[in-house]
């Protein structure tokens, strides 16, 4: 079975799916994206994804390119076409073709791109080990918290960390303090045995999978807290895990190559995965 | 007359050209490019932009997309079908087309996309009364060294120098020197009269007009220091000017809506631009 993409407008075979050399998104990066989990044919965690990717259209000042009302009804629809039951949707947004000019052109239509893949995230095996994190120099821009696909420096860095065998690499800032992973949110419980992750500002990317996790951590009754850890605490920390919309909650046991705590995955994350899952399938029991 | 573009070894109409929606050009902004001036129907510093060319592929551990070698000619070739006597030509090379993972893929063809289009970049009443900047902070990321299309902090800084009545936009780090413009090299000539440029490492795109005004300087037994300058600086500089292939060399009269010494071309920004005129007509007089 071939896939099929949508691509303004069109549901286009994925092998032919185009977009115009001029697209702003190829020469300047100038567009956003989210990446939404399937599980059980339904979109997890859907709104939150929505309203993240207002903000960053309104944030870069990329029109809409159809009614936002009607997005939800495409992404399912290229759910359905690709027979997507567990696996991803990936959309992308820029502000399309015109002449090249780095300033916003006086008129260009938005463009759109939605494609899904089967296939779960989840990994049994990395949730049963953990994984390896590296830490890396923060390189990248300074508004990490518009979801750009301007991801050059988040490329170099998740290559970096496939060199070295690990799954992630965390970027530290000047300051020491670690903002965020390549394609995630970095977690640690720490020495004194309270959930830590940083607050979210322009310094990193507001994951969804943050959010919800914060939200099953305040259901707990959790004791946690928004704040950054420097490279030193993580390694002391007595557990350390990531976030993402693939990742769910993945248990970090390895930090540049020092074991965290036992070296095993820790009880907290296990629960917050556990939980994780139940939201998974609360939000998505009545999909098809 | 339609014009022509080059995509991965096809001649084909601009209006059709594309790219497949999994490009990491288009999904990463992995890829990196060049704008060389047409002029007289010859290449301006050919030799310097594939110089750069080749050591933003290098940093990036982008391959060649075909032969060094045989690009010249296919540039050529472009120019040609387009009949461009004074222009410019856009070259863009991508990591290619790759099932979407940020790290890089063990198998990809590296893209390549080549245009040209007419209309001599000078602008004879810019250089007569000058143009005006403003100054905004650095939030790009810290590779600006190498060439890549994740140009969208560039993109923004431009749009506000544009809304702010400007033709550029100086980035200011936090130390409060003046990095470079969102598409230019920076220039001043300081209140000891003294031709002043920051020294081209990571902070900076090393341009090859910057680089061919530094020689021009070199050849005229000018003083001339690669150093940084503050705002404080450059207002009270004699002279002010930016450099880039579609700029040449540009008198800048008004920084933030200061005017600069008498707010009047500099006359050493208007020599450089006379004896950088020469130079581009050395270059390119054996042209067809």
């Amino acid at each position: 079975m071939s896939r099929i993409a949508y691509v303004n407008g069109r549901y286009v075979p994925h092998r032919s799916a185009a977009v115009h050399i001029d697209d702003r998104g190829y020469q300047f990066s100038d567009g956003v994206y989210e990446v939404i989990a399937v599980h059980n044919g339904g979109l997890v965690d859907e709104q939150g994804h929505m309203v993240r990717l207002e903000r960053s259209l309104n944030e870069l000042e990329i029109a809409w390119p159809i009614y936002p009302s009607a997005l939800g009804g495409i992404i399912r629809q290229v759910v359905r076409r690709n027979h997507v039951r567990d696996g991803i949707v990936y959309l992308q947004i820029t502000r399309g073709v015109a002449p090249r000019n780095h300033a916003f052109p006086d008129h260009s239509d938005s463009a759109l791109v939605i494609t899904a893949r089967r296939g779960t995230p989840f990994n049994a095996d990395q949730a049963r080990r953990g994984v390896e994190v590296i830490t890396i120099p923060e390189i990248r821009w300074k508004r990490r918290d518009i979801k750009t696909i301007s991801l050059l420096g988040n490329c170099l860095g998740k290559e970096q960390a496939v060199r070295a065998g690990a799954y992630e690499a965390w970027f530290v800032g000047d300051d020491g303090l670690v903002t965020e992973g390549t394609s995630s949110n970095a977690w640690i419980v720490d020495s004194a045995g309270v959930l830590r992750t940083r607050h979210a500002n322009t310094d990193i990317l507001n994951g969804i999978t943050r959010i919800s996790v914060l939200q099953i951590a305040r259901d707990l009754g959790l004791k946690f807290i928004e704040e950054p850890f420097s490279v030193a605490e993580a390694k002391a920390a007595r557990e350390a895990f990531v976030t993402s919309t693939t990742s769910f909650v993945k248990p970090v046991v390895k930090i540049d190559g020092e074991v965290i705590a036992d070296g095993k995955p820790g009880q907290l994350a296990a629960r917050l995965l556990a939980e994780y899952g139940h939201h998974m399938n609360r939000q998505t029991a009545d999909a098809k």
